[in-house]
């Protein structure tokens, strides 16, 4: 018999999740990772963490090397190497090695499609006059590399972020604990009315800004940045300008682009595989493309949600792991299933973590639910016991049902445990009696006596 | 129309629970509470941090004084008064006064028997030979304070601790580290063959041990104290001795039971009133005795386990507190339902957090379930994250069906809320494909990229 060809496009956490769970679940198959990045598995979710200097360099966000893929798995990652083209009826993968422009073809048996998602660059005039050492995008290993050897970002007293996500907050931390020349003036401008508008309600976000604010960032809501300028010849102190629609200008030494990714769906495209929501690739719950023997996971994919069903694009790490081993333990002929998500995530913003699980309110009156929403304010410990932080939950459920449909949590600590514990719940369709009913443990250095989530359930079953 | 007369013999945890929720339900109700201690709502599970240190005083334990249930609940509280008798005919309750002996009967239509738990004097020759300064018990806001005031305590050089049980072992964390006048060695004397044997199995209990060990507390399992012999005159240095099963010999300056305890439940008996497991007052859902209006919560009653559906006694604070809102409402006229216990329960042994819910497998044995069982060891942030913490988990669950029985988790941080998600777990009746499938999120500060949860039900699922 001949071994079976497990091809897999792409090297970052679905990509690896795949092909490591096809080589486990068979362990003759010839299993291959096409790599456009010279990195292979580099946990992107770190990067902040390395400019600001919690860890000392970007190899030590690498989980396992290409060598460790082929010494220790038997699995060849060919880096440096783009998939141009995918022909589904030879079931073969067109590559470019993108140092010595060889082409090479790949044949496979089953293919994953793990491409990943990149930045999206803003429709801003003069986004594109860059010296390549003044506007940056921040997405991948490359990305991260750019900035942290950036002399400007190093020399700069002002910088303008230019979104107010989570990557984009992540790296304001970043760069304000950098050890730097100079203190640096932050400014991050949102369209929207508030920060992280995709995770939390805006009187949620206000304890956010407040958090930026107190640690020196300026913060601007509701204005578009409409337009780049500067960096000219004329201008030896090489200084951009940010203007907004509002007509206000900001200068800045160099300016982060947080605004968002989209997936990198393009060749699945070209190969007549089906897209779906925000044109990532569609894939059903076994992660299988309209094309047989063609899977994808990961940030160029769509996921299932558990509460709505519907599919949505929520591109995160966790989600690309499990995706991924999916379509590996699938393409190596398994019949795994993934679940779904719930949109669980979380970021740290200072000493604020803010985590949110399932829908907001208004996500939940988009699917047709009758939502009702309630905000507690709690303590992480008893009373009388010392650092003591704030927490505050919000969660939102149906008003005829009681059943929980999502969760946004801030707060010092014991944040990503309980957005854990929500999206427990709504896989499992728990309502607000459960919430409010678990029977939770408490011992005074890591809790109060009430959990808070049993209060904010209560407190929100008030409303019922 | 005459205001209900609402009776709460207890002012700790379930009382005042039960108090503040009858008067909320029923404003106009006369609500009364007969505490036999001098202090009222005391958090008793603060008394080892008082000793430490951490905390600066036990006042600082006391949620709310008397005063303050008398001005803004209109509940009052009668300190210092035992509960004597009660006439179920006449719907009477006899009291004394501790201080001036002074008689009074209070009538009730509802009455909350909230008299919780004391400790257990272990059946060991010469226990009772005290000078009031040698021999402690650590259960009540009373007991708290002897400790704390001993001059012997407060001197001494050896201690040893009677049983391995959660409150002795925050109490030897107590010792250690409390300003004292000279470094204190510490033995603790277990008769079960490992520590903390109402949480953890033996393997589970090892890490535990290490961490006694580790912090110089000397740890003897398997051993079971038989006599204390010494503090004669004759011996000016005032020493004990500690004699054990084996012939081992423990001199000490002083010693602590923490040997568990057991219901107050002889005036409910003396009432008529049916006792059920540990000779707990028997209480329904509704916390309801076998005797119309009379209602018990907390420590002196039993609560229903939401697993096995059985009857238990895990007297802690939380239960009581929970126990003692729904004994409040129904006693004011509502229909609240309790919902149940898993048992789950948590302690801090120095830097380790140990947490427990539902059954050990030996428990889930005994109520004829089929159990399989996996630990797993993981960490607490990304592995390139500073300050990562070991965390492991043990499930137990069914062997047939998957369903979740229980877990035990030892680790440096982020216990709580993952034993409060396997709490909601086990309420749902959740099976290991849901512990290892809901969507977990992660920022590196906070969790591995892999959630230590799902990849101990991934383990455990693979013995299904």
């Amino acid at each position: 018999m001949v071994n079976k060809k497990i091809l897999v496009i792409g090297g970052v956490a679905a990509g690896t999740s795949a092909a490591s769970k096809a080589k486990r679940i068979d362990p003759d198959a010839d299993v291959k990772i096409i790599q456009d990045e010279r990195v292979v598995s580099c946990g992107a979710c770190g990067i902040p963490y390395v400019i600001e200097g919690i860890v000392s360099d970007f190899q030590e966000l690498i989980e396992r090397s290409a060598d460790i893929f082929k010494k220790e798995y038997q699995i060849d990652v060919i880096t440096n190497t783009r998939a141009q083209r995918i022909d589904r009826d030879k079931k073969e993968v067109y590559t470019i090695d993108l140092q010595n422009r060889v082409e090479t073809i790949y044949e496979y048996d089953s293919l994953v499609i793990a491409t990943g998602a990149r930045a999206i660059i803003p429709n801003i005039k003069g986004v594109d006059q860059t010296d390549g050492d003044d506007i940056f995008l921040i997405r991948n290993y490359e990305d991260g590399l750019k900035i942290y050897d950036s002399k400007k970002a190093k020399n700069a007293s002002t910088c303008v972020v230019v979104g107010a996500g989570l990557v984009g907050l992540e790296m304001i931390e970043a760069f304000t604990k950098r050890k730097a020349r100079r203190k640096m003036d932050i400014t991050v401008v949102e369209m929207s009315d508030h920060v992280l508008p995709t995770m939390l309600d805006k009187n949620m976000a206000k304890i956010v800004q407040r958090e930026l604010e107190s640690n020196g960032v300026k913060v601007i809501t509701g204005e578009q940045v409409e337009e780049i300028v500067g960096n000219s010849i004329s201008r030896d102190d090489n200084v951009k300008t940010i203007k907004t629609n509002t007509n206000r200008q900001i200068d800045t030494d160099f300016i982060l682009l947080g605004t968002g990714v989209r997936p990198n769906s393009e060749i699945a495209k070209d190969t007549g595989i089906d897209l779906g929501y925000a044109n990532a690739i569609k894939v059903n719950d076994y992660m299988r493309t309209n094309i047989p023997d063609i899977f994808s996971a990961g940030d160029c994919a769509t996921a299932r949600s558990y509460i709505t069903n519907e599919n949505m694009y929520i591109p995160l790490g966790t989600t690309a792991n499990r995706q991924g081993r999916v379509a590996g333990e699938n393409a190596a002929g398994g019949d795994a299933r993934f679940r779904g998500i719930a949109g669980s995530a979380i970021t740290k913003v200072f000493d604020l973590y803010i985590g949110k699980t399932g829908l907001t309110k208004q996500e939940a009156l988009n699917y047709g639910f009758d939502p009702i929403e309630e905000e507690i304010e709690s303590v992480t410990r008893a009373g009388y016991y010392p650092d003591s932080k704030p927490i505050w939950i919000k969660i939102i459920a149906d008003r005829k049902s009681g059943r929980i449909l999502g969760s946004q949590i801030v707060g010092g600590e014991g944040v990503k445990e309980r957005i854990d514990l929500i999206a427990l719940a709504l896989l499992l369709k728990a309502d607000l009696r459960d919430l409010s009913s678990y029977d939770a443990c408490y011992v005074p250095p890591a809790s109060p006596v009430w959990e808070p989530l049993n209060i904010a359930a209560s407190q929100t079953a008030k409303q019922l």
